[in-house]
């Protein structure tokens, strides 16, 4: 008989969502402990939120360590950190939604200005006024994936005209050079990339000053994909408006400069915060772990 | 030769949007000269917003009036005053979309808790948590017309359970009386109907104890489908929450304590106060009044 795959899980909810899963027996790990004796044979280990330097140390006493399981989406911080024979899946499917709507809500929110009717409704005060709206909006998505996907999806019943923009071009997706050439065509630009060394620092001032002026920017990917000091001087110049729900640095300090800019609004990365979401996320890593079990290519291996 | 139809038109957008209908010639007209003898064999009067009084009692010394054209979608205000012999039609399709637009915006600044980021931005403060989300909501929307059937295609990409209410079962529209008997099952319900009296008070006490606890309440159709002191109540409560675009009365006064109520936001009416939409009203206008020039009945005629 096979050996069922060991899998380390840092938690209960881990357990209990690879209990139904064929060929797994699960054990929870702790990263101040790991491995212990009986979590040396580990094929397979799922990764949480915290603790990704003491996890990285305890993986490489896996010796047979041959996939590292997110929860998240975003890899960036993994990159260097998988040992060798191993490698990487995450957990894309089960955050691009949330992501998708934290970008349909703040674009919303900021042209139909709800923050001046907040405040009429605080002064107790019925003051009318035409705002703007998405409808026949032209909207770039820079990033393909399952949170661009998402956001054609959700505003092209807006009656917004939305053109996703990915590494290379296919159906319905430009390239990003062909992109750039045309950036001054869009009102609203969304960055849903990966951090890559060829995202990086993408959004900088050559870039936001080839921009429609009062063009919005939206950044639910990487904070490091704007160079903020650039976009400070874009925003406050007024040039753009930036809805931003990652910055860098991150956590953005306490008193920051970046927090009072003019044009710009920040949310703490809460773009994938929503109730439910690591349900979602169990459910997408045991199907990985489900394939690797049957001896499938898991499908999200990410290329690191 | 047939004469053209005579169209009495509030400004020169109107003038310039009828310019191209076969068979129409259109005059600008003023309320307080309303009819001049060169308007007085006017078929079609377009009316604007305001002057409702004053535009009544000129269309009634128009003996061959056939047709009123508004650019709105309500009509409510022209029960009783449109001359025996003429019929109403409305700018149906022009605000539908703007209208959802806004339910859809005070709905996720809601659930994604937009108004508690702000307040930490304002206080320079990094400060994460979970919110809620649309995914996997229950929304009822009472009315399926225009504004229902977008409100329906905006909002299933979230991964919200639409359910259309209307006067009439249908293909994917359910009966009121079916909605009321199991109206606990919803985590949102937004008003969208016409006032009638049918409708007037929908909202009140026993409705709204029938709806779960912690239920959102959306209203975009006309105020007095709640009853504002019980909707007041419940809120206080704490056993609804309600995003008002319309209240009863409006515009409500400045310190009214519905201001106040905890659990209630408003906005001033502007549910369609978007830029282009009065561009998109005059070119539903022009359409159905091309439809009369043609001997055809317009597509917006409306029952009063």
């Amino acid at each position: 008989v096979d050996r069922p795959v060991l899998v380390l899980v840092p938690d209960d909810d881990g357990v209990a969502a690879l209990a139904a899963v064929p060929g797994v027996r699960a054990l929870r790990y702790d990263v101040d402990t790991l491995p212990t004796d009986e979590q040396r044979d580990a094929e397979v280990i799922v990764v949480g939120h915290l603790g990704i330097d003491r996890t990285t140390r305890g993986m490489a006493q896996l010796a047979k360590l041959q996939l590292v399981q997110t929860l998240n989406a975003g890899y960036d911080q993994w990159i260097g950190r998988i040992p060798p024979g191993a490698r990487l899946a995450n957990a894309r499917g089960a955050h691009g939604r949330a992501t998708a709507e934290w970008v349909v809500a703040v674009l919303l929110a900021h042209v139909r200005e709800l923050h001046r009717f907040a405040a009429s409704q605080a002064e107790a005060r019925w003051s009318r006024g035409f705002t703007r709206t998405l409808a026949d909006r032209r909207v770039a998505v820079l990033g393909a994936g399952d949170i661009g996907g998402h956001l054609r999806a959700m505003l092209t019943p807006f009656g917004a005209d939305v053109q996703l923009v990915g590494r290379t071009a296919r159906d319905g997706v430009i390239a990003l050079p062909d992109f750039l050439a045309e950036r001054a065509g869009y009102d609203v630009v969304v960055l849903v990339l990966p951090l890559t060394d060829a995202t990086r620092g993408l959004a900088d001032a050559g870039f936001l000053a080839g921009l429609r002026e009062g063009a919005i920017l939206v950044n639910a990917g990487r904070g490091p994909l704007v160079v903020t000091a650039d976009l400070r001087a874009a925003a406050a110049a007024g040039r753009v408006t930036a809805l931003l729900d990652v910055v860098d640095p991150e956590p953005l300090p306490d008193g920051d400069p970046v927090w009072t800019t003019p044009g710009i609004t920040i949310t703490p990365h809460v773009g994938g915060a929503v109730d439910g979401i690591w349900g979602r996320a169990w459910r997408v890593a045991a199907e990985q772990i489900a394939a690797y079990a049957r001896g499938v290519p898991p499908p999200n291996l990410v290329d690191l």
